[in-house]
């Protein structure tokens, strides 16, 4: 709230990120300590020097069999016709397999060749040759071989080839210090009674969670304020202890600017501003042969640019290859627009329906963190493409293993918190699998079912002329495609409204005397077409309504739409004003039911998703929710003429 | 070494791996606690319930843009013409990104769009609509909105959200716990003084190692001795305190005995011997819920049937599902043979030569560690199924990234210390490069660049008719192909003897004489050859040479068997003699020339090898190795008649 905003100028550069990570790792100086640890304490960390045997394996003669040692010369007369006695102690000895094999002896009969006469003596039919049977020394690996190359990550088989190997210290690579400088003054530290106006600071959890995966030690300064001469002070700090240091702006704006001035006075400023959507803002630069990595403060941002800019400096520290991620080739699902001139990472969500991989965009914006939680992978757009059609094949930088991708079940058209509840038994039933959400709204959802991207959709569409729910649609929209409707639930619709009711709403006329301020759903949705429904059988302009043109997303969010006091009241669900702590004038039941293709239907998942519709466990957490009335659910319903 | 040995009396089933394990988990009662620990601590645990928001995000209605706060109705005048003037803290407050907005403000205005013309005046030409650019409560995430499923792994990220989300502690499933009780008389904790016949203990650090990585927490309970009371007190304590138990029985056969009887008398023996190769003699069982998995005391058995039956536990314990390995279609180099009725699990060394992935095996001995570490996959060979010819196309199961095993160089051929030099310093080049090594003799490695097998093979093989080396067995077998013979260095060959050559080697009439006892390299080794050369110059029947039939595969193994006192000498080069502490009795230079393909010599990866072994930084370590002589190393030889 500073007047300061307007005299502020940031100029930023549109530099190329690959070029902006050559530049930064050429000046990243590396010079990496090695230190000795114990082995059994080295799993993960990287070999700093090749790693040479001190120890044969095995590191002695040792047996390769259970059975007696003998002395190969002594068994020459043996013959099936002509048994030859040996004495224990004097010409054998019993031998397990691993024990040494000592002069005089120099070699192993397998015990299922001997034939023990009593506690002395044993027969043998057929000679020995002479290291039969026998491991000599160094057969695996002889002392002084090497057992590792450097740059190696320890897995713990390594660890047993060196302890094998009487390797019981090994030289590794220090783990690189990265101090984290959490900036900004509405930031405060993870608390439960956060105030209008502050942000708990959760990047630096996140920062010091990819640092340690990536092998490097965080090192978390805490958070400062946005004044000049604490950030200084702060950042000085951490250049003497850091191989990196990062900077993590808040989203105010202020704080950047401190940032790279600070940067630039005490050091020297590399690149500002990358040609990227998002992550545009990054600042790298250096302060006494540290490397200085100033982040947005907008999360998916700055996560980003984390692994363009900061992953790199680590792995040239560590000496090993930077890992890539395996790739998917999608068909896309939504067009995708790119700006020309910038590279473009959009978070996408991958379902598997009809054979082939369809991938849509999650919300671009770089503040939604659940974006990243929720992304199956990333498409990232080049700078010098400007996006693609809806039917392209894509490829797909993947966040999670393509088997669970494949495996998932692909939910659209209206949410409902009994689907929450669906997901939750279908993960408890079967691990592997998971159900794939997005709330586009029940039209959204009879379209994605015609295109073939989801399997399964919440529908609760009420037929304006007919007054029936659902069917009228699906013979409309998908006429000639083999799709079955499930009975689910009836739900109990009505308005959402503060605790109390101050307004006394129950009617559309309530509203509309008292002028109050409604919160709307999304064109499409099933509660819209409610609405609507309702104005039309009373003839009210929609236009009339205030706040009509507000349009939420979720029952959840008009409900947090009336908590805030930003709307009077909103058509949605009980279960989203309960949630929310709120009250509900019941208004009518409607029929929400389940629409899939019918080769879905009759696939495992989609019978694992009707089977469990049905339990008794089902029943119990949705009656739990409240304002459901379960009826038949999981039975087909018939949609033929 | 007792006699007991004799009337033990093992029987093994041969139960099907898949039967094996699903028998066990129907058995493994699952009974995970939940445990809340603090977000900031919880990555990598694994979600016990479903997680929800505490906390809307935002959090509160947050200005999305640097600029400034406004009552949208009184913005309703403004336009180009007729600019409206606001008066700060009456009717407008400076906001940056993320700041509050609070009443009476209602809309937000950028900053790009205001006028400043004092400091307690700005001046607008566009009116506010109400809520723009707001982001209103709830916006991304309404409190109650589920976060994350149970049955989540936390990643970074993932803490990022659920802090944002108020969510400051979280229910994760405990870790289960896993004791390990290694057993065996020969078993000593990990020291620097191993006597003959002690085995240091390393599979227990390599299962904890396994165990931590699957999200368990192990519980090492230190060697228990062959003793069944010991065995049996260790066994009853460590039921006591885990939800598995692991028992890794020495190499002995005896200990293994103990535990299959001692599990059948404290509880219920599932399973004993599964019809796999390595791995057999598993032992799954139960004692009082806890289940008890008797692994073999051979590593690669132990650490395959862990990953068949501790994993599978541990994961149905946290409720995720089984990871998978990524697989790989290869060319198989050599011909794998399987027995019938039982799986066959190979570890292979995979190399991309001339476009196409080559898979060899690595040796199939269930003792040697090695075998693990530098496999880069695995051959599984089903039960119902006789191998595979060579040639074949066969799926691995991979243990590296494939893009690593596609930037490796496949050496092979004769063996050479300088080969690590040149290994370590391309990895030190190029932390993404690395010389995949494997020694089968310079004879092997001219069929394997014929084969298109390997990229590049060291040779030095002697021509008994014109003296000449490497060039003439290019010329025999290698007709029409085009490759590059580079000149590598010359290398010493000599007598390797015990340090003071007590014997007095210098040449094979000394050995005669004395009927000393000779350690030889394999058939098609050039130093092999170089042997057969001097005793066909001399005359000397090769059968009369005592040891001329024990075969070593590297120099190493041959200074080893010297040192061990097996054999008096063997020809080998100068650092391995050094590398064993021995002594080395000079006999002539050879030619160690390095043989590859055009194609990989005008590879990056070819060039950066002959960059290599150009610099002075290779020729120093070579140096400092002994019995070598750089002359015109990486230039090309002329091969042409």
């Amino acid at each position: 709230m500073q007047p300061f905003a307007f005299t502020r100028k940031i100029y930023l550069e549109d530099v190329l990120r690959e070029d902006a990570r050559q530049k930064l790792l050429k000046r990243f100086a590396v010079s990496p300590e090695t230190e000795w640890i114990p082995t059994v304490q080295a799993r993960g960390r990287i070999t700093a020097e090749p790693v040479y045997a001190n120890l044969s394996m095995p590191h002695y003669h040792a047996s390769a069999m259970d059975g007696i040692v003998v002395k190969a010369e002594e068994t020459y007369g043996a013959h099936e016709h002509r048994p030859l006695t040996l004495e224990l102690e004097k010409s054998f000895a019993y031998v397990d397999t691993g024990d040494p094999v000592q002069e005089p002896y120099n070699a192993v009969i397998m015990i299922e060749n001997v034939n023990a006469i009593d506690e002395r003596h044993v027969e043998i039919i057929e000679p020995a040759t002479p290291w039969q049977h026998i491991r000599p020394v160094g057969e695996d690996v002889v002392a002084g071989e090497m057992l590792l190359p450097q740059g190696h990550r320890l897995r713990p088989v390594d660890l047993g080839a060196l302890l094998a190997g009487g390797v019981l210290s090994v030289p590794v690579v220090q783990k690189p210090v990265v101090s984290i400088i959490p900036t900004g003054d509405e930031l405060v530290e993870p608390k439960l009674d956060v105030k209008s106006g502050e942000i708990i600071e959760f990047n630096g959890t996140v920062f010091a969670g990819y640092l340690e995966e990536w092998g490097a030690q965080p090192r978390y300064a805490g958070i400062v304020k946005d004044d000049p001469e604490r950030l200084r002070l702060a950042l000085l700090d951490a250049v003497a202890q850091s191989d990196i240091v990062i900077m993590n702006a808040g989203s105010s704006a202020g704080s950047e600017d401190y940032t790279v001035h600070l940067i630039g006075e005490l050091g020297e400023v590399i690149t500002h501003g990358v040609a990227t959507r998002p992550g545009k803002p990054v600042i790298l630069g250096i302060i006494q042969d540290t490397i200085v990595v100033g982040l947005p403060g907008y999360p998916v941002s700055a996560y980003l640019a984390m692994e363009w800019f900061v992953r790199p400096l680590i792995c040239k520290y560590l000496g090993i290859p930077e890992p890539k991620r395996d790739t998917l080739e999608v068909t896309l699902g939504r067009r995708i627009v790119s700006k020309m001139g910038s590279e473009d990472f959009v978070r996408m969500n991958v379902g598997y329906v009809d054979g082939r991989f369809v991938a849509n965009p999650l919300t671009r914006a770089a503040g939604v963190t659940m974006s990243l939680v929720r992304a199956d992978g990333l498409l990232v757009v080049p700078h010098d493409c400007l996006g693609y059609e809806q039917g392209e094949q894509v490829k797909l930088e993947l966040y999670k293993p393509v088997e669970e991708i494949r495996k998932g079940i692909v939910f659209s058209g209206s949410h409902d918190l009994a689907i929450d509840v669906l997901s939750s038994l279908i993960r408890k039933r079967d691990v592997s699998r998971h159900i794939l959400s997005s709330h586009t709204g029940s039209m959204a959802g009879i379209m994605a079912i015609r295109k073939g991207e989801a399997h399964v959709v919440g529908i609760h569409l009420l037929h304006e002329e007919t007054g029936e729910y659902n069917i009228p649609f699906i013979k409309q929209y998908l006429k000639g495609q083999d799709v079955v409707l499930i009975r689910f639930l009836q739900r109990e619709q009505g308005w959402i409204v503060p605790k109390g009711n101050p307004e006394r709403i129950q009617s559309v006329e309530d509203m509309l005397q008292k002028e109050l301020i409604y919160v709307n759903r999304q064109r499409g949705a099933g509660t819209r077409m409610l609405f609507d429904y309702m104005l039309k059988e009373k003839a009210v302009d929609p236009q009339s309504i205030k706040g009509y043109n507000r349009e939420m997303f979720s029952h959840l969010s008009v409900a947090a739409a009336v908590k805030s006091g930003t709307a009077h009241t909103g058509l949605g669900i009980f279960s989203a004003a309960k949630a929310m702590d709120l009250d509900f004038v019941p208004l009518t039941f409607e029929s929400y039911d389940l629409l899939m293709s019918r080769a879905f239907y009759e696939s495992e998942g989609g019978s694992l998703l009707i089977e469990i519709m049905k339990s008794q466990e089902f029943a119990m957490q949705v009656e739990r929710l409240g304002g459901y009335k379960l009826d038949r659910t999981g039975e087909p319903i018939d949609i033929k003429e």
